[in-house]
């Protein structure tokens, strides 16, 4: 089999690695109807996330059950099922307080940039579909497994509720379906945080009310006018860096809740300054599977359409292309077609 | 008048100042019925927080209102009335969603240690009692301006809930009162940390079920071994120092809340090991305006006795000695007689 394998920064190929196969008696095997490049793969890609040793790449994925362990009761071969990049039990306290991706047996699901997947703890960590679905629904039920649900957990941690005013931060996918994800939930106002034409229209086909091209302090300035100087209900901060976290505590109103999904990267938080902004502050890696059902149940309807995020598709061989042109920003994001 | 000024650490004298008079006429004078020494008031007694000139000290006061301005229309001459250590107008956007204390008019209350006080804004910060109190109240009633206030905030804003397991860092005055609080609020298991048997003690009286004398790195070990190695749902932070917040972040269970209700000196948090810790967090000065008519019924029903926490009580001219005790650990908190 060939998967992706990013050997040092820029330098990711498509090569022979060895096939997965079971090892544990709760694992099942996937074969990838699609998969798909993640925000977060930029950073070692980018050589800002160090990288140990030759790595196959890929945490996104869907398709169908091929194979499952021995221990394995719920999920069946031949089923289309998705799953976040955190193999959870669904079972232990953390997962049952809804904290999947903070499970006490976490996984990570990598290597999935390739034809086939082997996912841990099948049972708790997929979620099958109603049925196979059609080839149109792939690219949506896709993001689900990531893109979707992250953007999902940026709403529901910053506490969008009917009538809020929301501010994303971040217009890369996870902003942008942070501003569907908002929309859904009822907010009246959302303020995507843009500077590119293109993502600005993605934006508004989500559900934003209103763009803001500034960044930094003119972006907060800007914020605090279309606020009557007060700051957002809610703030997603879907970047992850120093000056992303910092215009999103300042473009929050006192009281006011902040999400942050993206991992930081060399973020510090003064305490001093955050406890005088009076924000509440959430957030961690997406808990993903305590979405799925229903954000399936969302795509499977069409009530939504994350699936537009992917302005570039390519077989999965050219995963070396998908990379440079979200590197470069000439692409959304990349899906990848095995 | 004779009032407390501090000159510099650990040089607090009661002396001659003038008297405060109405500057703007939305002003009240209280002549104080008590006043007391702060926790915070330590940071500039102990040099922690640097001092620019000779400072009139206190912020914590309730009393008889002597005099109010022209433009006061709700506070009236005789009444006894309570306010928080901001003054607000209890009308702008921030106030209206709770955050009193970071209303748009915001204004310190300050020189409290003197027998007469000036309440800026008197109509939004102040709540007069149904009657003027039995000398047996004032005590509790005395907390309520800030210690009792700021208690309740801790427990408010880390979400305890009927049944939560709560666990309080700090055993200074706030944080017993974050315990009597978190026990109102229904919290099943109330753990306090605190090494200081006659504090230990109090804890318990006010609803703590467990006691952990360890701290730091071994506190944490301690509460994961008293929480089936989850870590609690509400952590308390009541100190305000980097090892307290630490603590208080490694002792929440993924998805739990954290409140931090202490001025943070010298605090940085990571914002990588705040992502995985999967935490909430919300703080900030507490809006104690918000809670007041709550705590006035109840200390007026006397379902809680938070004046339990003055274990030294002195005439006024002994404020030096009242901050002495405090800052040795002697006393938990004084009191202090005009």
């Amino acid at each position: 089999m060939r998967g992706s394998i990013l050997y040092e920064p820029r330098n990711i190929r498509f090569e022979e690695r060895e096939a997965p196969k079971i090892v544990n008696p709760t694992d099942a095997i996937i074969r990838n109807s699609a998969t798909c490049v993640c925000g977060s793969d930029l950073w070692p890609y980018r050589g800002i996330e160090p990288l140990a040793q030759p790595t196959p790449m890929g945490h996104e994925y869907c398709g169908i059950v091929e194979e499952v362990g021995s221990a394995v009761k719920s999920i069946k071969p031949g089923q289309f099922v998705i799953g976040s990049f955190f193999a959870s039990d669904n079972t232990c306290a953390t997962c049952q307080i809804g904290y999947q991706s903070s499970c006490l047996q976490r996984e990570p699901v990598y290597g999935a940039q390739a034809p086939l997947l082997r996912v841990p703890l099948a049972d708790g960590t997929l979620v099958a579909t109603p049925d196979v679905p059609a080839q149109g629904l792939i690219p949506s039920l896709l993001t689900l497994s990531d893109v979707m649900g992250t953007g999902w957990f940026a709403a529901d941690a910053a506490n969008v509720k009917p009538g809020s005013t929301v501010v994303v931060v971040g217009d890369g996918a996870v902003g942008l379906l942070a501003v569907l994800s908002a929309k859904q939930m009822g907010a009246k106002r959302i303020i995507a945080m843009s500077r590119h034409s293109s993502r600005q229209k993605l934006a508004r086909d989500f559900g934003a009310t209103e763009i803001v091209t500034e960044r930094g302090d003119e972006g907060v300035t800007r914020i605090k006018e279309l606020t009557n100087g007060i700051g957002a209900d809610s703030v997603l901060e879907c970047v992850g860096t120093q000056q992303s976290m910092k215009q999103a505590i300042n473009s929050a109103r006192p009281g006011g809740y902040i999400s942050y999904v993206g991992m930081p990267h060399g973020v510090t938080l003064n305490g001093e300054q955050l406890f005088f902004s009076h924000v509440h502050l959430h957030g961690g890696p997406a808990p993903v599977r305590r979405f799925l059902p229903k954000l399936i149940d969302l795509v499977w309807s069409k009530t939504i359409d994350p699936g537009k995020v992917f302005d570039l598709v390519l077989p999965i061989d050219q995963v070396a292309e998908g990379y440079r042109a979200m590197d470069e920003r000439q692409a959304i994001k990349t899906l990848l077609q095995p």
